[in-house]
């Protein structure tokens, strides 16, 4: 099912599964955060990163494996600003499952375009409206690479659960029709290779599946 | 004039003067960049951010000015993906005006959301076709606020002049058309508070102004 809106705006949210902020151990507490973040820390996926259930991810020459960033995306219904954690799901069409792709990199911090932006960098997978998800906070994602399971998370160790996430954007972004919010991808981010193919599962959503492909000019 | 486009992404430029790269003094040689950036270091500014001349800037009500980011908007004709210097210009429709709002902040490095991508924080201004401005390169940039000029900078200090600057950014992004690479605002950008207007010219493509007005609830 194709989300019923022209989409908007995408965002990412960094740092937002409690195993993934506990990975970063001490440098947490270093510049530029000196302790977890206070809001949400978000970055955008321009639209020459969006490509569809089935498209091919492309692998950049110098990268040899990109990291797999298994989420969930919640799509607005309606314009949001400054919305409470209470209401904020009213204001939810419905949810997608999204695929962060990046090329690895060490800092943490508020990512470049260069790892997150590339071509390709984010799958957007099957729509399902609101209602067919019961509880945005307690789903499965499965990540498999050529039909092998190699990593397992949950929504359910949000930091900041959806309702709340999206409350806190929208003090100071107005989201509107079409846009969406991924929650957070979970620590240990698989990688997969040019040749491979990445499929993502998460509960009630069904799943994105997704061939990489070496840059042209490139031999996997 | 209107732009012919539908608007997709806008990228902004940080550094890309050599004043303001110079204005960092030491610290452009810590971390992250011990140096000046070897490839453009982009932004974007989402949709919640664009408004039309003459709409208002809202200056939220925990800050007391807002920062003023004159520049040129570079508006992508078509699909620009891996374009060389030479030819960039060809990829590019035609110019605007923008106005590159801040909440005034510390950090030069790639910067918090919370402080460039708030409601309203990108007015973009007339367009005007690539032939009517004959060099890119070499356009007076001024600012007055409240009719007094408190900023004059010029499109020929950049670091990555537009033709240099499009082909680095297409090495990485696809352009689209309709997206809009702004070229970076200049040293010492002025600011401004609730209550004042906001004007930018810009050689060649007129005048872009804005009042600037208190969040709801707040008395400028």
């Amino acid at each position: 099912m194709q989300a019923p809106l022209r989409r908007g705006t995408v965002y990412g949210t960094l740092l937002n599964h409690a195993d993934a902020l506990a990975a970063l151990g001490a440098a947490v507490h270093e510049s530029p955060y000196k302790g977890p973040p206070k809001v949400p820390v978000l970055y955008i996926k321009p639209r020459n990163t969006w490509v569809d259930d089935g498209d091919a991810i492309v692998v950049p020459a110098d990268v040899d494996a990109l990291e797999i960033g298994a989420t969930l995306g919640l799509v607005i219904g309606r314009a949001a600003c400054r919305v409470s954690e209470r209401d904020a799901l009213d204001f939810v069409a419905g949810y997608v499952i999204v695929n962060d792709v990046s090329v690895p990199h060490a800092s943490y911090y508020r990512p470049s375009l260069r790892f997150k932006a590339r071509d390709t960098f984010c799958p957007i997978g099957p729509f399902v409206a609101r209602d067919v998800v019961a509880d945005p906070d307690a789903l499965a994602v499965v990540v498999a690479v050529d039909g092998r399971v190699v990593h397992r998370a949950s929504t359910g160790g949000l930091i900041r659960p959806a309702a709340r996430l999206l409350a806190e954007v929208s003090a100071f972004i107005t989201l509107a029709p079409g846009d969406v919010l991924s929650v957070g991808v979970a620590a240990g981010a698989p990688r997969a290779c040019a040749g491979q193919r990445v499929r993502i599962e998460i509960d009630a959503l069904g799943a994105l599946e997704n061939p990489l492909v070496p840059e042209k000019g490139t031999v996997a």
